[in-house]
């Protein structure tokens, strides 16, 4: 027969488990917006193969209909508006248990209006090849560059000044694809004007991209694919 | 050799050309918002064919990867978050002149957060079937109905009270396609919890729809595709 005090001590750690697990639960529902919890549900809905190519990504690469630009329906379109680099971790299971035949990554920019440094944004970005490379090691990665921005045409309050930023992470972003032997695909110098902005021609927001800068962006990646 | 008169006589239509001109260029960068141009510009560059199988809508059409959930790659996603059923109409052209086999239609919840009431969704609806019927004789149409949204999840302040709005339209819908000869494909039911709300499990914002709720979705799509 359990006393009082047994029946308590059982008690209390199921207590503190549903604790911490309604904690995560919450954490988890709170910590992107609704439309990254939206995009990751239907994302886990969708198996990924082993002759799959993923475009993982932030508005950039959702925006657009990959497998369309490059006649391709192996290309799986995994952007997510708003995302940051940590996001494409916290949502590579779903990813990496198809194993890929390749992964095109392109993220940072919303990091930066998050105010995270050049340094931080390559220590994730490296961090996310790290687990890549652990998780499906005979996917081919490619690491796509930063693309500059133009707060002439439209005034992105949390870019304000950080140009500099974008070039200071291509930099340290190029590194990393060496040291971790990924293909660096250098996007920026397709897309950067006479003043390190985004072609006014590419834009109608400074930051997004009109269908002629796909264009640009499929003809540089035709190769890799 | 040509007087002054003569001169300006034929000057003047000219400026009023330019004038003309510049005044439609000015309204076809404002009528919709800045995401509407870069989507439509890169469906300009994505060429339609007889075999596609076109999906037009708004956002719940634009957050999906259709040829991923149906395993079609002829499927294209023509979907614009916010678009109103006008704006369908404005972008039609391109996927017109492909020809396509099929068009899949989902539209009319942001023309009721523009405050246009049931007629008028069912009018422009039909317009726009008018319009696919004479640019493209063969291809196949299929309307589908508006799904609920659920005002206790997150309130869409231009959607409060409109409940009724979607219903009516629904009603309305389900004639145009009845006198239009086109399949009417009723989803409302599939989405809807016994209040007349969308299911409180396939959102996470009222009006946007979860992965579980694209499954519900693509499985009553299966039979027409």
């Amino acid at each position: 027969m359990m006393t009082v005090t047994t029946v308590m001590k059982r008690l209390i750690p199921a207590v503190v488990m549903t604790v911490l697990a309604v904690g995560a639960a919450w954490a988890q529902d709170t910590k992107y917006d609704a439309y990254y919890y939206r995009r990751a549900t239907l994302f886990d809905k969708l198996p990924i193969k082993s002759s799959d190519i993923v475009f993982l990504g932030n508005s950039l690469t959702d925006g657009a209909e990959w497998n369309e630009l490059l006649d391709n329906r192996h290309i799986k379109n995994r952007g997510i508006v708003g995302d940051i680099v940590q996001g494409y971790i916290d949502r590579l299971d779903p990813i990496l248990r198809g194993k890929p035949k390749k992964i095109f990554i392109m993220g940072g920019v919303n990091d930066i209006s998050h105010d995270v440094d050049a340094d931080s944004i390559a220590r994730v970005t490296e961090k996310l090849i790290v687990m890549i490379k652990q998780g499906s090691p005979r996917t081919k990665i490619y690491l796509q560059s930063l693309l500059p921005f133009n707060n002439d045409v439209r005034m992105w309050k949390l870019l304000k000044n950080r140009e500099y930023v974008v070039r200071e992470a291509n930099v340290l972003l190029e590194k990393v694809a060496a040291r971790q032997g990924v293909t660096w695909v250098n996007l920026y110098p397709l897309m950067v004007d006479g003043d390190g902005k985004l072609k006014r021609e590419y834009t109608n927001d400074g930051l997004h991209l009109m269908g002629e800068a796909y264009v640009v962006w499929r003809d540089m990646l035709k190769k890799y694919i």
